[in-house]
This record gives structure tokens, sequence and C-alpha cells, in this order.
């Protein structure tokens, strides 16, 4: 039996297919290349309750991962994050089953530790010694943090204003770290560069294959936690939004498996109002985004302009009749401190806006009575300290409460 | 069968014996009280290869928990956490089986989310409506957040110099919180005359008998995720000691179900060299240690003078041929960078001290030969930013690097 049913990359634009056991970035059109597996094979040599005994981590799932030898896997434990029920928010918003998927229980505390481990475990298998990456903190606090572990030379660079636990986190590791007095795309040309005159390989955003299959687990997870029934509604906070087109290309695949039946989730794309180009698009019936001029959000892991893979989300979108909607800095902020003082978990700002769209949306009718609903948090909110303001007594040692 | 094998609760230092259905405190001698279980009973009716199917969190462990009823339950997906093998570090040090528990990987990122959900579950169960706790941080935070989730109010203090996240966090949870200014014993005295005027439940380390319980499950982990072959060492931080406690018992409790067999891993109590009041105890072969004056230390987490369970952590250590060690704030800090940048995890001080523990323990020729070695990395380095200092270039849109 082999570890992986790996198969084939192809371009989901122009169809060219690639080979999986060499090096490859974009498509030669411009595109980001998909992983295929074979899909029809693992049909007989796996059914779903196997996976029951299996490690808690998303390697639980090899088969449907790119790692062709277990050898190569690079892991921190990360995955199987906890599916925790919501009910006293449930009951407030009228949602009878509501979930958070809660991706700060992960190594580097945020969801990006997935894409990092797959990436970072193939690109060890494909034999690169040296990757470089722009980011807007968190991925690139993960992706150098799996490549100090793998052996993998790294350099990141990230603007100044990316949120300072995460600079502390790739400085740490051992990465050439550049901070960028600009944005997130600022620092992407500059790595641009440095690639090309380098001949490295560069794990931007979707411009290497693997981070979106490290991402997939997220919708494995939530179809395996529900025990293969899956929820009416998924919320995700969108900023290059991999973890969406990974969560739609796991649960075709589950389907193509035959391990979950019916309608697949209705996805919905929460991104912050300062920076809403997926939303835009949207509403406009657009298969791809405009660049957003002078983006801002506090939710700095979804401040991103044009997203490469924004045709891919909007499919996801519209494929499973989901939606698109933007939220307000001020109601994700005052949703943060919500959900901590109700259900004791404290979000990140990006999952605190992916709560306040749950809000809105149940609020105009848009969900249906009894709707399963999950939302993913993205990130450990501990993460994010400036989002949360202190004012309280200091009492000297004598003091009297 | 019972949800808990839960029985009664019983002082070690005098023996009185108090009634589980009740709320406790500390026994009327001033010893804190300990958790009793019907072992024999449950000897035959749970194996251990029953657990397999359960869900990834410390409440797989129920019939060891001392919640009667699983309607009480608070969870945040608590447990479980990953056992990473530190194989590269292993081979610098020559420990051919080396790994790390990662307690970062945990709600509240730090392990003291344990001992917060079990305890405020069962102060649910015993209809407490209102607790209160002094804290170095992250203790606070935890309990803060789980008592939010349960619906219980809390009050906690904590040193102005805590951690600036766990004050963030213990905020947002809606937590009455005071800073004191001055150490957790100052904290300690001012909330010990706040519960006594207003007649609350005192949640401070051990003043309640729960606590411990959580914590212990950090053991039944380790050995249910070693396929009950429990390694020959664990090293543990060591302020308040609850952790070390929890694991020696659970470790004995797990001897007398049968589940493990052979001698008890050695347990190692790792101090800061400027708090090391347990090891100045171990090494003059004494059964309690006296209070440290003008303790310091980057390791918050362990700045603890005086331990209330300083004789349970010394019984734990002389009863398996263990020992207590004190590491300079300097080897842990170098600690944390190398194990970063070698193996991808950023670990707490406190974690890191206990590795640099393990390198001094090795160095003097502490260990045998093949000796499997367990860390407890107690929370995620990323509560801990300023440990960290980062010196980098910034560079303007148009570098180039």
């Amino acid at each position: 039996m082999p570890y992986s049913y790996v198969s084939y990359l192809d371009c989901p634009k122009c169809g060219e297919t690639y080979d999986v056991n060499t090096v490859q970035q974009l498509c030669t059109c411009g595109a980001p290349l998909l992983v295929n597996y074979d899909l029809e094979q693992l049909k007989d040599n796996l059914k779903p309750d196997e996976l029951k005994d299996r490690e808690d981590s998303l390697w639980r799932y090899h088969e449907l991962l790119p790692v062709a030898d277990c050898k190569n896997v690079i892991s921190l434990g990360e995955g199987m994050t906890p599916l925790v029920e919501m009910s006293k928010l449930g009951s407030e918003l009228g949602i009878k089953n509501f979930y958070m998927k809660d991706e700060g229980i992960i190594p580097t505390g945020s969801f990006k530790a997935r894409g990092a481990a797959v990436g970072v475990s193939k690109a060890k298998e494909l034999g690169v010694t040296e990757l470089a990456m722009p980011t807007n903190g968190n991925a690139g606090a993960a992706w150098a943090l799996y490549a100090a572990r793998a052996g993998i030379k790294s350099t990141i660079a990230m603007p100044i204003d990316a949120p300072e636990i995460t600079r502390k986190e790739t400085a740490v590791s051992g990465a050439n770290l550049y901070l960028v007095d600009g944005l997130i795309s600022d620092a992407g040309k500059i790595i641009g560069k440095y690639v090309k005159d380098n001949q490295l390989y560069d794990v931007s955003t979707l411009k290497e294959p693997y981070r979106i299959e490290g991402k997939k687990t997220m919708g494995l997870e939530i179809a395996e936690q529900m025990d293969w029934e899956i929820p009416d509604v998924i919320l995700y906070p969108t900023g290059g939004g991999v973890g969406l087109i990974g969560i739609y290309k796991a649960l075709n695949e589950l389907k193509e498996l035959g391990w979950i039946k019916g309608k697949l989730p209705r996805l919905v794309a929460v991104q912050a109002a300062g920076c809403a180009p997926i939303v835009k698009a949207w509403k406009e019936n657009k298969t791809e985004s405009d660049f957003w001029l002078n983006s801002q959000t506090t939710a700095f892991g979804i401040n991103v302009p044009k997203a490469l893979g924004d045709f891919l989300v909007l499919e996801a979108i519209y494929q499973t009749g989901g939606c698109a909607i933007a939220v307000e800095d001020e109601a994700m902020l005052e949703e943060q401190e919500k959900i901590s003082s109700m259900e004791g978990a404290f979000v990140c700002p990006e999952g605190a806006a992916a709560f306040a769209a749950v809000r809105d949306l149940r609020n105009n009718g848009w969900f249906h009575d009894e709707e399963s609903v999950v939302v993913l948090n993205t990130g450990a909110g501990i993460k994010y300290p400036n989002t949360v303001q202190v004012e309280v007594p200091t009492l000297n040692k004598e003091a009297k409460i």
C-alpha cells in the first residue's frame, strides 16, 4: 500500500499537466498548480473507519497528501485541532449547531502551520535546500520554523507593520529575515527578484503547489470530526484564500471517495471592509478580483489586496452557493471580546471577523433554521495582544480589594 | 458504567478524609487534599485499548477525573498535546530517544489549561458561582477563560511584571483583574483576604484539590502516547510543582491499574538559579523547602519562592530516584534559540530551562546510554516575545536583497 496516492499536477486554468517528482512553481500560463491523486485506487484500499486508530495529526490523511515517503515528513504534531461547540453564542444567534474549528491550537499558533508542514516536507522530498517567501507574518513564522526543522535555509521578508510576535518567531528560527517598509505586495516584489537572481524555491502563497494540500486537511478534519456528516455552512476569513480553496478541494475529494454524500457546505469568504476584493468581485458576479487600493485592517492576516488564487476562491463560492461578506474592524473587535467572555475562547481578529459575519448573515436571513455552521478561527488571540486594551487597577502590596 | 470513578479526598500529611461532593479547600492541618478513585473497580471495567477511539482531549480519561457528570465538562479541546521527537538535539546530546511533550499546543497556550479545565468543570459541578486566585499570569488567564465559558465569575490578581499577554487574556475574558506591585506571594495575600471576607472559592495553587487532576493527564498521555512503555526520565520545569505531583500521581494510578509495569521514570524538577528552593531542599536531603528570598528569573512561570506542595514534589523525586537541578537564565535563553533553529520548536523559557538541564545532566553523566527522555515544554514561546531580541535590516520598497 503506497503512503501517498499522489499522481500528478495540473493547471486549473489551461489544463497543462506537470510531474510531481520535480520542483514546480506556477504553470507557464501563470496560474497556480493543483495536486491530483489516484482516488479510484484509494477508494478500494482505504475505508474512513481505518483512520480512527491513527495519530492525532494531519498526517493521518497521508494517502491524500503529496509526500511519497514517510521519512520526509517534517512534523511538530500539527492538525486535528479541536472542533469546539459554541452553544452559548449559538443560542444567542439562534443557530442550533454552531462550532468553531480552533486553529490556534497548533504549532506556531496559526493555521499556517498546516501549509508549512506539508509544503516543507514535500520541499525536503524534492531535495530543496533553500527557500524564500514574502509574508504578512504568520506564514513566514511557520515556514521558517518548519524549514529549520527540515534543515532547509529560509529567507523571509515581511512588512514592518506585521505582528511583532511573528517577527520574533521568524528570527528565533535562524531564518534570514528582512523587514520591508511597505505592504506584503512590496515584500513580494523584493523576494521575486531575489529568487530569480539566485534560482531559489519560491514558496509565496500558491507559487508552489503543496501549501493548499496542507490547508486542505482542515476540510478533511471537519468531515471526520463530524462523523462524515458535513455541516451546512463553513465560514473562512479570507486573505489569500488558500484555506477556502483547500477545504473545497478536500470536500470534492471526499465526495469522489464516497466518504461524504449530499450537497457540499455553502462556503463563505469573510473579508475586512478595508480590504475586500473578493467580496467586490462576488457582488459583481465576476470570476476574478481587482487589486484593492490602500487596503487597511486590524486583521493583518487578511490584508491581501489581490490574491493569486482569487478565481479559485470565487469558483468555490459560486459552486457551493456560498457568499462573500465584509466586516468592519470595530465589529470584529467587539465580537472578539464577546467570544472570549461568553465562550472562553480568545480568538484572533481574523477569526472574530468570521464570527461577526455569522451575526450579520443571521440577521439578514441568509441562514435557514436548524443549519449546522462551522467557523474557522485561523489563529490564537495571543498572537495579537495589541487588539485588547486593558485598563485595570494596580494595587500596592498592602491593598485590599 | 460510571463516567468517573472518583471516591473521596484525603490529606497526604495527616490522613484525614473528605467528601468529594461538597466544596473543599485545604485540609484542616493546612496541607493540600488529593483525589482518590476506585481503581479496583475501574481495573475490571476498562482496558487501555478502549481509549483508542475516544476524543483527542484529556477527557478521554474521564474515569480517572473527578467530574461525575459529563454535562459539567467545560472544554475547549485541551489535551492530547503532541509528543514530538527531538532527534537532532538528541543526537547532539547523545540521547537516542528524546521527546518533547509540547504543552504550547493547547487552549490559552500553556499547560495551565489542563488544571483550569478540570478545576472549573468540578467547580461548576459543585455549584460554585464565583472564584478567585493569585497568579504569575498563565494560570490566571486559563482559569479566567474557562470560568467565563462556565459562566462562573472570577477575580484574578497578578504581579504587574507578569507577561503582558496573560494580562490581555485575563482582561478579555471579562474577569475582575487586578495588577499587584509585588510578587505572586503578595497577590496571594490580597486574594486570601478577599476570599475570606467574601466567602469565595479560593483556587490558588493546590488550595482546591482538582487542579492536580487536570495536570495529571500529562502523565496519562505520555504513557498512552508511548504505548504504555513509560520513559526512563521525565524533566519538568518546577514552580508550584503541580505538574510534577500530577504526573507522579498519574503514573502510580496507572501502575495500580496494571496499565504500566516496571520502575517509574526518574522525575527531575528543573528550577531557575534565581529561584531554586526545591533544588536547595533536595541537595540538603530535606522533605520541605524554605522560602527563597529575592527570587528572580526570566522564566516567570517558575518564580515561586515557596510552593505549598513542595513536600509532594520532593517525595516524587526521592521515590523515583530523580533529582532537582537549577539552570541560569542565560543558559535557558541560549537553549531556547538552539531548539528553535535546530528543531523548529519555539518553546517558552521554562521549557527551555528543562532542555538546558538535560544538557547539564548529560554532561555530568547522570543519564545512562540508551535511555528515553521526555521534556515538558509547559507553554508556547509566543507568550513570551520579550525573550527574543531581533536585529534585522529594514528595506525600502525598491530595495534588493
